[in-house]
């Protein structure tokens, strides 16, 4: 197996993402890692050292972070976005990973990858911490702009086969984000996507769940709307990072925060366990034609050896078939299915 | 000025509403307060001293928190809620507020206040705390499922002179919600908003803001539609709970952690002022023909005294006027003003 990680993607690219990818081989990857950006910078950053099974492929060009990508992406053959998707178009790899502009890595493995037939939307399903220590994850988490009923029931579908292969979640259940737990609650667009969830037969759909539900764990699985996930995780992880921010200087900030910190040692290691979310916070971009995994801009090097650890294991686990079959099953409720 | 206020309302009625209603009279509040529920158990909350400033009106019946009120609150006439708010229609008092049931709440302001001429769908404005110390609003928090553009536009107008008038704030800014900051970001409803937000002479446009820009207080007004307004303000509301029970019992837990808390205790203190949204908490519901402060389920005595004190200003300050004449003036921009 092979995987095409984007070098150059990340707020700490590229040394983190090579840091990363020497983290996933000597931790016992199985996978080939295919670093992908500028070869002299990626080779500065890999030392001088043998690295067996980790290939370097030369891209110039770079989607910065804060660019915003468009169809001129089209145009611009030799990002390092570009390039490791098309080594997976080619067969050259097997899935992608990229912590870099998420907007041009959806944008590149929707154009270059296409979209799984029966498939309207692709969607990013984002992994979530939960209190109860096991990981969720919201579907979409911005992908996809006006999405419809249908829509949301292949994010259920899909996230269903994500979470049994990749997670090894048996009858991973399905809450539907609505404003209250009564299938009467919500807009037109819940109304609609609780009938259809509450018809499938290849997902366990639990019904509605709240704003709050997410981080309790109340579902395996979370569907919304992108436009409503988005605004969902953003503004969870705004909250996270006002509390971080709290504890660290305003309760252990001064000399006598830094005695308390070294007394609660023990506690402030278990918080952060719980919520430590490194292990979960890759985003598979689900609904294209091949593995395409989105981790955070942030990522550090242990956060990307989760996120090729994902991409390795939907590779392994068939997590594209068992999508494709489900699609072909006639299980899925596109526009097409209903016409 | 007379306020009603629900006293059979919220968790912790009827005895923190009391409270929370003696505290406002005892701490300069200038308002009469009618208290209104079952009035042996109210009077008993009460006590027996003189309370000047203070009466009671009797209402048997009571909305519970976990009812969802639907048409079939039209028939239950003797509701505490619903006694509180025919005393504003009838000019007996001259606002409403309740920690109880928000649907029975918003249900009764708009059955018996009915909507302000030119406002097509009321919205929940709700409170937030900045990490700036200064308040911000979001609306709709979850009045009014499938908002279109043009109601949007109306909650900018609304919630500007609800900041201007009740919180001092002058040409408070408005934030739309989208994905991302490029007025091109997010779907349709986004696109239409962003159209009429820039060509309102009545508000001051910022521009579109993300899920984290709240908490941040990027603007002091956050618009979005009620759906998304509701699952981010319990999404958010999720992750304080999850770190306040994490701080008080992972980190301050044990023998050490107590040690620990003692010496934190300045810089605990420090996070809990910053955090602490007692007095933002009230979210009045605007574009109904009268002042309806709801506030917290959880609310205790002290959270109430600044619901009430929000309904005071918003009298004192003449709010409803100032939306009527916004409406009048031609500004509002329904489907009457675009057709």
């Amino acid at each position: 197996m092979r995987i095409a990680v984007d070098a150059m993607g990340g707020d700490h690219a590229p040394d983190e993402i090579v840091r990363g990818a020497l983290l996933y081989r000597d931790s016992g990857g199985v996978a080939d890692i295919i670093l992908v950006g500028r070869e002299e910078v990626v080779r500065a950053a890999l030392g001088t050292a043998p690295r067996p099974g980790i290939t370097v492929v030369d891209a110039r060009d770079v989607v910065e972070m804060h660019e915003h990508p468009s169809s001129e992406l089209r145009r611009r053959t030799d990002t390092s976005i570009g390039v490791a998707t098309e080594l997976v178009k080619r067969g050259a790899a097997d899935a992608v990973v990229s912590a870099g502009n998420t907007g041009a890595t959806m944008a590149s493995a929707v154009l270059i990858l296409k979209r799984i037939p029966g498939i309207d939307r692709p969607a990013l399903c984002g992994m979530l911490p939960t209190v109860k220590g096991t990981p969720a994850c919201l579907i979409d988490a911005g992908a996809t702009m006006d999405a419809e009923a249908h829509n949301l029931l292949q994010y259920a579908q899909m996230a269903s086969r994500f979470m049994e292969r990749v997670h090894g979640v048996a009858r991973p259940t399905v809450g539907l984000m609505s404003v209250g737990e009564e299938s009467g609650k919500g807009g037109r667009l819940q109304h609609e996507a609780h009938a259809l969830l509450s018809g499938a037969a290849d997902i366990t759909f639990f019904g509605n769940i709240e704003g709050r539900d997410p981080l309790r764990g109340t579902t395996d699985i979370v569907v919304c709307d992108g436009f409503t996930g988005n605004v969902l995780a953003k503004g969870m992880e705004g909250v996270v990072d006002v509390f971080r921010d709290g504890i660290r200087n305003d309760i252990f900030g001064g000399v006598l925060g830094k005695i308390a910190y070294v007394i609660a040692l023990g506690g402030v290691r278990k918080l952060r366990g719980r919520l430590d979310y490194d292990e979960y916070v890759s985003a598979p971009l689900l609904g294209v034609g091949g593995v395409s995994v989105v981790t955070h801009g942030r990522a550090r090097a242990n956060m990307l050896r989760h996120a090729i650890k994902v991409a390795e294991r939907s590779v392994s686990q068939g997590l594209i078939g068992a999508i494709q079959a489900g699609q072909k099953a006639g299980q899925g409720a596109g526009p097409g299915a209903t016409a």
